[in-house]
């Protein structure tokens, strides 16, 4: 059993240093409620909101940048993974990424495979697959907000193996009707429920330049049911759970179903090129 | 804009005549509703907790026998698209069937691939794709209870066009954390959401043999959320919602988004292989 926490962080706009402290400052709630991996949104160091390209350029850092450097201090000093999203500069080019670290150092860098919006003016897209990491605490994945709505994505970290799937987000607000909760929870719901995995999403708080925020910091069960969250308020909040990799290593669904072994890959079609043209 | 109708419906195993009846009553009362298409539930004739195999065998009936044939009789009469699931026999053989009529007669049957529990003692399960079938409505996929928790297979529907995935279900209920909505209702929400398609839920009432109903009929729309129901009531119940091709034809999501161009095929293993041992 582990304690999982996930960081709700205000967080601003060309401004690294607050943001970095407000990250700071989550890890070491995190690790005053006992937690030892703790889940970071999306774009700590930046922000989301850039004016533009050039704008963005001037917030990214490389991978060993002062940003995740600090989270592998932090998780060296408190025996922690710490997986968390930063604006990446890797040869000359722009990623909307996500680190990995624990006290080994730096395990492993994601860069956001579907970009959202005005990311597609700023970031590169990444080419490799969604990681499964081996850590002390099992199997973790990796993925950055939109590539959570991509079953397909979801499902290729399932099937290898991912005991928990880390999910970086800043989560802009849509209209959601009346007595219904954001149609994103669903997603994490269902990607947790149809892989019997935990999902920990951590996503962002304070409007920036006019975008709102879902607010929708959680901690996922295998079953696809809240353990902590969603925050759904605009403040900054650390959740934690107790996560159990045997539980989500236990893919069985009612006395004689198996989430995994109950596919039928024989029936499903490689759909790549079915889109029609509508 | 079509007016499409989901029933909920209080079934007995072994009352063949009570069911029909049951389904002929809320036929006519989606027709007096002014809906144009309708969805029953799972197993419709038989009922489904079955003693065995044997007594699953005396309820089953061939496409052409009394259930699809009345079916096919109330789409003439009321020039009516039906869906429905219905116990079958063909070639000796029992399927978890479901059958979709119009004015024009037998349109398709869909054979269920993904058996559920004791159903694996009953039926073989389909080995053809789910249907995506050409109708006065637009195109209308079809798929059965357990089905609907494989997103591979949900996409498989949403990349061939579907507008309306009609989803025949007997939820059997488990335990719901106390605020939460049966996570079964996310499936149904994410698979409207990751493909912009709107999804018709008919569920069952009434405890069978001391199982009890999650009672989730409900039609989602193409952004994820219900535009009727889900019912949640140990009730028969008949839900309309007016239902847009349009809407379901556009897939955009935000201003630069889409939900089937932004997948990243060239990404997605064939993940059949990959099941660790755990």
């Amino acid at each position: 059993m582990t304690r999982v926490a996930v960081a709700q962080l205000g967080l601003h706009v060309g401004r690294p240093d607050d943001n970095r402290a407000a990250a700071r400052a989550a890890v070491a709630e995190a690790v005053a409620a006992g937690a030892r991996l703790v889940v970071l949104p999306e774009l700590v160091n930046s922000g989301y909101v850039f004016a533009g390209a050039a704008e963005a350029r001037t917030l990214a850092e490389p991978a060993d940048g002062p940003t995740v450097s600090e989270w592998v201090r932090l998780a060296r000093a408190h025996d922690l993974i710490i997986v968390g999203g930063f604006c990446e500069l890797l040869d000359g080019r722009l990623h909307n990424s996500q680190a990995m670290v624990d006290a080994g150092g730096l395990r492993a860098v994601y860069r956001k495979a579907h970009l959202w919006d005005a990311e597609q003016d700023v970031f590169v897209p990444g080419d490799g697959p969604a990681p499964v990491v081996d850590t002390d605490f099992g199997r973790i994945a990796m993925m950055v907000c939109y590539d959570l709505e991509f079953p397909e994505w979801v499902r290729s970290v399932g099937l290898a193996g991912a005991d928990l799937l880390a999910v970086s987000t800043n989560w802009p607000a849509s209209p959601v009707p009346a007595g219904e909760r954001p149609v994103l929870l669903a997603h994490a719901q269902v990607a947790a429920a149809s892989n019997r995995m935990y999902v920990a999403v951590a996503d962002r708080c304070s409007a920036e330049r006019g975008v709102g925020w879902v607010c929708g910091s959680s901690i996922m069960g295998p079953r696809g049911y809240p353990l902590a969250g969603p925050v759904l308020e605009d403040r900054p909040a650390v959740l934690v759970a107790d996560c159990d990799t045997g539980a989500a290593r236990d893919k069985a669904v009612g006395p004689r179903n198996h989430v995994h072994r109950d596919r039928r890959p024989d029936l499903y079609p490689d759909a790549g090129a079915r889109i029609p043209a509508t």
